[in-house]
């Protein structure tokens, strides 16, 4: 067993990092760590539990530690952060002295020796930890995963990359409200309503899915290379993010064949058997009205990527559309984080 | 003052004709038509009135009549339809042997000789009414509206087309469960979820958005040429469809021209000072979040259709992206219906 | 192993008697019936699938058959029923001359020599069915369980009644949209709303929760004597119907011994450990905001009654207020039929 | 006309203020206070707002002032509070000094000599004003308007109280979000799910409506004495909160004519013809699915409770129940300060 921690232990992303380590055949949580309020407190008392299932008795009476390298202990070694961006900009870097940090912030996602990883798409990727260890002279390091969004779109377009040359991609969404945060969306702002606009989601989203779906050289990683643009929106759903996607290829459609590619998509995690790997990392649905938020969320544990509605698109030549669905904490955030750690406790510990 | 009914009138569209007829200047409601079960009875008696502006005491004593030309009344001139598209085949072209029938029914729409018209888009294919009557020998016509999407969709578009060359339009729609009638969306299907499908809605958005746009001439309408592709969803939302527009030209870009040619966009209702026409029919807003359909529905009193998020799309040359909002059941309905007639009566009748 | 059978097997009801039959270790799934529309076909394709869990393989392939005894199969033994009142009323009948059938119909649920029984408050009254069978001459019998409310109501009343003795109950109850089944509830009739009615349900919550707490005699069931008064709505919650309620004592009022007889509530399932019992009948919480239906409606399966704000009552001599809260579809319907057949299958069968 | 001013102009309640006083024949708001922050902006500018209706043009360019007695300008004579109850009770008791304060804050409503009104019914405690003028040594004073919930509970009890002698009442709500301010209740709390809790609330309800109906003499406020208990909840709906309530008098009842006494309740606001008195402070339907949220919030512009469902209660002698719906932010909240206003304006300025 591997001894781990979470960082940001008491967030709704961290509540669901505990919530899958549980029962983990490799992992074991050990440290908890969150802010000063909470440190010196037990897990249970520090905790305003949001998630639908109960919390792990197997958590509740570890203490609350510091967000501190010194504090988590020393026999962890790997830590899950799910701290906001200001926080992890500063304190993951120290932790990554000396552990192996597999964090969901974006603030090192840009930094261009860090791996942004979603081990079915370019588990490749994490050949750069060699260059930031050397870089920065740390012992342990940084992994990423992606944006909420650019993970379950990379994970649809990444079969359809490799076996077709992508022209254009154009993406809209209809994404949860966890996505925020526990208080992020007011009731007042979602009820009877939808918000057209989530503050710097389209940037990422575009720039992240390119870079994912990238190529790795000496020179760092170079992005695919067509068009994609997006708009983000929020609707009153509590988990599971949607997208609409359009394709244009350089060449003819032959959408049982896309259907197929999709479907039949397997990768690294899959082929290595990792214990969070979804069957199949991409679910193809026929029925006309899926895939939908309440009832293809779950799909394989939150790990699949729910996937309806691919059709020809008349309107324009060499084109296809379709509708994705993932759980944007599960599959989004801190479900691809362990998907990455144990791809890297197989492979690199 | 005009006499007019409205066919299905206790359904939830007729329920929106009744209410945007209330203290109409031109047009009087004599007669309210429905099914077999409700004629007879006052209008009050017979509907579960849905609306969150209470029932009219103008209309609660009317008896509703049966949905035949017979019943009317003779003194009615205009009839506006709210029914279901096979009662509307079978019945709007008998009152259109003797009345001017404006129906938001969309099985009459496909007709070549029927004019499918949004006042301030193609006011011009009303010239088509002359046809319709010899063709058909009728003392009579029907005009028709188009589909809740396709109205704000084509008025937003319109000041587009007019002054830059159009290559591709693509649009994701976020669409409000009154869209398909009181009990179309049930309440497991939306709570904590989205369906993303509507039957039939994406062709009639397609089709209908490039008709209105297109060219009157004497084989009929010459559709509009660019490429438009489109992809439905519903929300939980009560009244407001939202659609995400991503727009390619043939030209450069400028986005301050763009954004004024369709904020100073007026047609035809505007210069007539129509009843029913909003100042203007696209409100064009600065901030990040808006439209938002709760907040932005009831502009111009339904009205006018809210777009923001009018910004260049870095991802493709010569291309922009934006977000609309407008009432479906008001501009997107009933409201355009009405405006139809106001124009009819006013430069026809 | 028994084998069991589902009547209106791909409604909403009959969808959890499957979903909580899957993998059960006693009963095993045979016999699926449902309308001759959807007879002779197989499961899969006969069903829209409406619950968030994926359809268990074991189901799929099985051929529905016709809603009659002749049609199900002679090696079943026990039937759940799911009818709606109409059709129960004719069919159960015949299918208790040859099986149990364990019904959450409401129609039978008056008859005098038919039980209406929650296992861990009334298991006596299954003694009836002897009666049941001698009066009809019937080889099978009829056992019913109570409606959705009057389920989780008389669980948290029972050790109450049992230890004290009530005067009055006020019930006030917040329900969720699947208690009216698929189609029940317009979403138009509960986005940013509720309906402060539904038809029939104070009355059965009222008569039922009475009688479930009475006491079984010669002549019948004498219900219990305290006055109860009910109120119901609707509110935008999926599942999970919640109660606020008013007890009035003819004693002095010891709030933690109150607590305690609740927390500690145990019964005839709990002893026989019975595979769908939960641990607690009830479970109590010391949180200010809890129970909520999506944090507490799966508590133990589903099984489990979650109550909070177990409180004095200051307003009034010798009397407290609580809320509860349990999961309609399971604890209120299919989960406690399954209890009552898994009680009957151990102790009588 | 007066010149008013609004405390807390930014927030919820205090646009809901600023949007009730537009147009208003007798009061013109020349001063919005709000804080520091805000203060030297235009209103426009300094404000999110949140109200369906747009802000009117008249505020926009008022110049936001700081919030104290000083910076509001010395012809205003009335000002509407919207502080929150920490900053009010600093403040509020600074403007009476000069100024007349007409308060939704709680926290001055426990002070013996500040009256606690509801215009319908208590408008005889504005005899206090002397007192407390006297007592404090004020030019100006401080009347309060009751909570939320408090103001219909007391407006339907009102005629009951009047005409038969009541016994006990109990009362369980189904609050909307706006209550609890913009950012109050987190849409991850509410969609799919109710909270069965309101902090304070319950107190300020049983403690509030005893008062109002109580009985004013040279002591003080000798409450109501019926015994009153109630349980608060939250739900999702925006705008309307909804109270089940169950009575019993200490007499017989004949439904139709407690029916009458409610639907026939007219009281001072009425008989002054006050701007903003609805015609009947409480409208009975007959209807069983009324009163909803979404449909009766706004009837006569928010200002008149509707009530529906009243019937006898067979489960006690002499009870009886209904239920009722009132538009919290206008009827609940500044609606009553400021027909408060009016009838001060009237019969004391």
């Amino acid at each position: 067993m591997v001894n781990v921690g979470v960082l940001g232990a008491t967030g709704m992303v961290g509540q669901r990092f505990i919530q899958l380590l549980d029962k983990h055949p490799d992992f074991e949580i050990t440290a908890l760590a969150a802010s000063s309020r909470s440190a010196g407190k037990k897990y249970e008392d520090a905790t305003t539990w949001y998630l639908d299932d109960a919390m792990s008795d197997s958590v509740k009476d570890i203490i609350v530690s510091e967000t501190e390298p010194s504090s988590v202990g020393n026999d962890v070694e790997i830590l899950f952060s799910a701290l906001p961006n200001g926080h992890a900009a500063i304190v993951e870097p120290k932790f990554a002295e000396k552990f192996v940090v597999a964090s969901n912030a974006s603030v090192m996602r840009i930094e261009k020796d860090v791996p942004l990883v979603v081990p079915e798409v370019n588990p490749e990727f994490l050949d750069i930890i060699d260059v930031q260890q050397k870089n920065r002279g740390w012992d342990g390091f940084i992994v990423t995963n992606p944006n909420c969004c650019a993970i379950p779109l990379s994970l649809t377009l990444k079969p359809i990359y490799d076996n077709y040359d992508i022209n254009r991609v154009y993406v809209s969404t209809m994404q949860a409200v966890s996505g925020a945060g526990y208080n992020g969306v007011p009731s007042m702002a979602i009820v009877d309503n939808l918000v057209p606009y989530i503050a710097e989601e389209e940037e990422k989203l575009e720039e992240e899915t390119l870079h994912l779906l990238g190529n790795l050289n000496d020179l760092g990683v170079t992005p695919a290379k067509f068009g994609l643009t997006t708009s983000c929106h929020r609707v009153a759903v509590i988990d599971g993010h949607t997208e609409a996607v359009f394709v244009e290829l350089d060449q003819d459609i032959d959408i049982d064949d896309i259907k197929k590619n999709i479907a039949n998509f397997k990768s690294v995690p899959q082929e290595l058997d990792l214990y969070s790997a979804p069957k199949n990392p991409v679910i193809v649905r026929e029925e006309d009205n899926r895939p939908q938020p309440r009832m293809d969320r779950n799909a394989d544990g939150g790990m699949a990527v729910t996937v309806g509605r691919i059709r020809k698109d008349s309107a324009f030549d060499n084109s296809f559309k379709y509708v994705l669905m993932g759980h944007n904490t599960v599959r989004g955030a801190a479900g691809t984080s362990i998907l990455n750690a144990e791809l890297i406790n197989k492979t690199i510990l």
